[in-house]
């Protein structure tokens, strides 16, 4: 099978997630790294570039300009996809960009700034025919997707109850004064949009809807930016209703100081529930009234076709977060390799499956229902799609 | 030091607290149970009262009697303190009975049906000039007390997030319908008052209280009866206002079906958070930014008076749940022993503390703002006191 | 059902392991503590005894002479067992003395100094037809005993592999040298005999025997001095030939600087494992070939007899080392109320089985072996009855 | 910097560690695959080939074809290094011939059959200029190399007692006898020349050496073939003596049934212990006398270079078993791209050292020694290098 030919806008030199996206796209030799315009600062741009062994003529300065050439080159060489990984407010400009010169989409979330526009990069997805994937990096774990297996097969019965929660630690202290470039752009309203709900807390409710198959209709949020002299959200907390009747509860908070990364979810029904927490990725945990309690762990024989097409090794050698990433781009690929949508529901029973524009949408809704709920006295706001 | 002479009301055969309560009692030889009322079945009665070495004598069948006739037994002979391990409704009357009689009261929470039954007891107790403890079992940890200590000596620094949970499964089905014996009363309206929030959100909110040294002042909750045919809520959830400003999240459900009594509550400051979970009760997560985690053990030697105190064996050598509700009864005792309410400053700041009327105030004006919460529109509800 | 009137030898004030006899003995409410001579200090002594209400009358400066007036008390008021809880040089001559005088023994381990010692209060108990129960807590924790019951049953298949394991850190320095009173006589050949493997070696040898149902024929040990001027061992480990065929690896270290008491036990038979960890001790996990994890959990329905009637309270709250201490002397006490010697096999069937002289004459055996291997270079020692 | 470009021997379909290989070799965009052997079936070596993306003229289905024709095309062009992931029986010719044609060379462990191989791999090493990794993959893993500095910093002290183990369940069953590929070769003693020890006891002693900083001196083991018809050692067990006087204690088993995969270290010193386990494997935990436990997380900014430079993300996003491999496969292209020797050292020294020809070496002594002592009487054997 030949290699998908990637292309990357941002990810330069002091990126963090740029990185994750070329580490997850080289893993299982799926994608060729052809082209870049890792940064706006030429000298950054092409280092970056090739540091990576990229030829020097494809390190671009400008993406669109990047867009204009790729797009001119012959058709057995010219990119066919592209990263994109620059801050929040560049999403939907770069990505109509791209899809509307034919170029396939990887988009770090959230998808974009508002609901508009993220309806916005559907209408040119839809005039393109190009596809889109959207790097919620928990829903590539093996045991996460086999927690929705275990839901959609009535494991736990009836979905009573959510518990999402992503407590992080870094932003405790103004780490945006002190020049730090991600927390820079991340608590800039202007670059960022939203900020713990956007940068967590879209991963967190899409984590619920994704693991419990239901979706959120109401919701009752406190936003807080609890450092001094923030601009932008740094905690939230609400409560959840699924459209099935289950509530829930999410927690959302980067200023659980010492904390690290902990994203976490449990669902209970009729049944049972089950506990996964990012800390211990490869186990999932069940619980039953009256029954021991069961530990299923990545790489087992036992485990779904979803989880076991999303797992590399035997159980007991622990993958992580770049495999998890690794998931998305390989399950995109996959799509893009047999230019067989008509296909692609048999991947996605395979477990084969990777956020799109759909869940970008939902993210977005989620986003701007919690904020307006923030404001309100009221105690329930829709979640209006 | 002599023992104290203690009584029973409750605890018969089927009863699950009753027997906590006698073994906590034993446990550090500071109480000899010297009488009881059981059981209002007089063969339930004599039958428990003989089976724990009583005289046939001073079983009695009747509380009210028991009360009387303790009363008038001479003063070295007589019972000095009762244990109330009775469904809630009973509580206010048999508290007051007994506190009017000139009995110390060790009662069972929540405290009472409603705060104005609350104020009632704390009349009786006022007037009689007699003691109360109400079980709290979970500030009786030891390093419940240590995470209390760490706030106070500001190792978090002021206090931003409080995450209290308690998750139980145990009413998942309905339990109620086939004749179990604490399902029955404790999802009767008329005998328990309260459902989750009495029976386990109580728990969580003074955890909440006693750790953070923060008063709840403001919540939004949402309550629900999840399984058909309950008559009282078994679920519920809340965000949380402190007196500080600092926010907090509570969820206290017993339709999480599988799990056990977790109990958890994490705690984060501007300077770090401490974790401390039921389910590793001797340990405490202190975290920081930028520094390694530290668990701290019970049993060490690093710890406060307010653990040491409260721990009986070196690290290594578990204590649980008895010996938890242990701690607040040998407090109790001390203050007894002593007749030095003037003392119990200096006992309570060597952890020889105990929950009392104040808590039990509290903890029915928690009830009482999720209940008005739950009927609300509004987003939030004062707990007024 | 009357209580156990119970003596103490031993137990005064600095002692450690006298008040978990005491509250072992409390908590369920089977023994009356009615005298002791807890110290050979005329003062110690009465103060212990009066601290815990004891009459003065009996609180006696001299064992011998306790057991003399003991006896000469009417049968319906004097001591019926005593525990006896002196360094190890002390046991056989307390043992014996009060076996001899008619009353049952409550003995900590290990039983004596010697086989020799040993067979001579074997030969006392079967001439007086007394009872003996030797402290070995850990097999008095419920999930340990589940442990046996799983093998038993045959759920692990024949036994191939056991690993035992009792790391403790408190001898890392020589803390005999500062006075430290449980130091200098564990340290102290000519009072304890035999150092880590006296102390927490028949610990794990006793546990590896009882889990597994098998008995340690063959070992090949290694006996260390590690803390410099120390006189004793204070680290040991070997490999072990069990009567199937099994092999296995002990290791018990009291210089394993920074741990606690965690002894953890893992066996595999040919169908799975089980592993079983003081630290987790209300958990028992159970690992097959091709199956998820399972932990099994102390109070749940789905447990064996055994386990059940070792617990006092429901899942998820913890009881510990106290209550496995006590799950020892109520198993004690059920035969000697009874006085139904025959009837102890099924007593023992439904886990109120205790450790007696059978397995102190096994721990002697252990030691001797362990110690003869040693000093020897050939590799395998038999271990000898 | 250029991509070392990679060959590989081995790793065709059904096999296990070639796609790790690749894996490693790809993630961090240090290596090329250019070309490979990976079957001796043309089929499988040409369908393997292919869909990685190579020229169908650089599959070649002779290893020694692929190294004459290799050496044969222009500088910039041909393979510089060749992974070696075939049974252990072909190690020593493969690398022998590799580095004779000035190939490095990336070897599985153990090195070879016996030392003599060994030794002649070191001697053709020597004689070509060429270097060799030996892919010890937990030696790659950050808090594995933490754990080493902390030792080399005297954080413990004098090192007293290291424990080593390494329980897997895979051989509980005759798999052999069913035809998988990879317990057929493993289990048959003219292919692996070890069984247990070989496969991972040599993991587990590279692992105490490396972290401890100590060799070991003398064994005592015992090796079983527990599995009915077994040709070679499937469970293992040692006391270890080290070579400044620790002792230490080792276990290597393939037959603890329904164990996965959980190599663990624990290290004492007169000051404290470290505990890593590879089901943990971003944790090491510190313990010490009368202080709070400590855990070190992988990603954080208290941790030496060593850790960090064998990291690519902030702490909480998991890492595993590939990244460890792929920390071994950099630090060995670092090496190669340098052409620099001579600055291997200052590499080494923060953290891109690997496991090379002389812990090959000591593998083998350390398996003679583990079979001699199988064999003996006597209860120690030297390892003799």
């Amino acid at each position: 099978m030949d290699k998908v030919r990637l292309g990357m806008i941002g990810g330069g030199s002091g990126s963090f997630i740029g990185a994750v996206h070329r580490k997850a796209a080289a893993l299982d030799a799926c994608y060729e790294l052809v082209c870049g315009a890792f940064s706006s600062q030429a000298d950054n741009c092409q280092q970056t570039g090739l540091s990576l062994g990229l030829d020097a003529s494809r390190c671009y300065a400008d993406w669109a300009d990047m867009l204009v050439q790729e797009a001119a080159r012959p058709a057995n060489e010219r990119m066919q996809a592209v990263s994109i990984v620059t801050p929040n407010h560049l999403h939907a400009p770069q990505a109509i960009a791209a899809l509307k010169r034919g170029f396939h989409v990887i988009l770090d979330k959230p998808i974009a700034m508002s609901l508009v526009e993220a309806r916005a990069i559907q209408a040119a997805a839809q005039a393109s025919g190009c596809n889109l994937a959207l790097t919620h990096t928990y829903a590539g774990y093996p045991m996460v997707k086999e927690a929705r297996q275990w839901v959609q097969q009535g494991r736990l019965g009836t979905i009573r109850k959510v518990l999402v929660e992503y407590p992080q630690g870094w932003l405790a202290t103004a780490m945006e004064q002190l020049g730090q470039k991600q927390a820079t752009w991340r608590t800039d309203p202007a670059r960022a949009g939203a900020g713990a709900i956007g940068d967590i807390g879209t991963h967190a409710a899409h984590l619920a809807e994704y693991v419990s198959g239901l979706r959120i209709c109401e919701l009752c949020a406190e936003l807080n930016s609890v450092v001094t002299g923030r601009q932008i959200d740094d905690d939230a907390a609400a409560l959840l209703r699924f459209d099935n009747g289950a509530s829930g509860v999410l927690v959302a908070t980067q200023v659980a100081a010492g904390e690290e990364n902990n994203v976490r979810i449990r669902v209970y029904g009729e049944l049972g529930g089950l506990d996964w927490s990012h800390a211990d990725a490869s186990s999932l945990r069940w619980v039953r009234p009256d029954q021991p309690v069961q530990i299923h762990r990545a790489g087992e024989g036992y485990l779904s076709a979803a989880a076991t097409n999303n797992t590399r090794l035997p159980s007991g050698h622990p993958e992580g977060f770049i495999e998890a990433f690794a998931n998305i781009y390989r399950a995109f690929a996959l799509v893009l390799q047999d230019n067989a949508e008509t296909r692609s529901d048999t991947l996605a029973s395979n477990g084969h499956d990777y956020p799109s524009i759909a869940e970008g949408l939902r993210g977005m809704a989620f986003i701007e229902a919690m904020q307006a709920s923030a404001q309100s006295t009221q105690k329930w706001t829709p979640v209006k799609l």
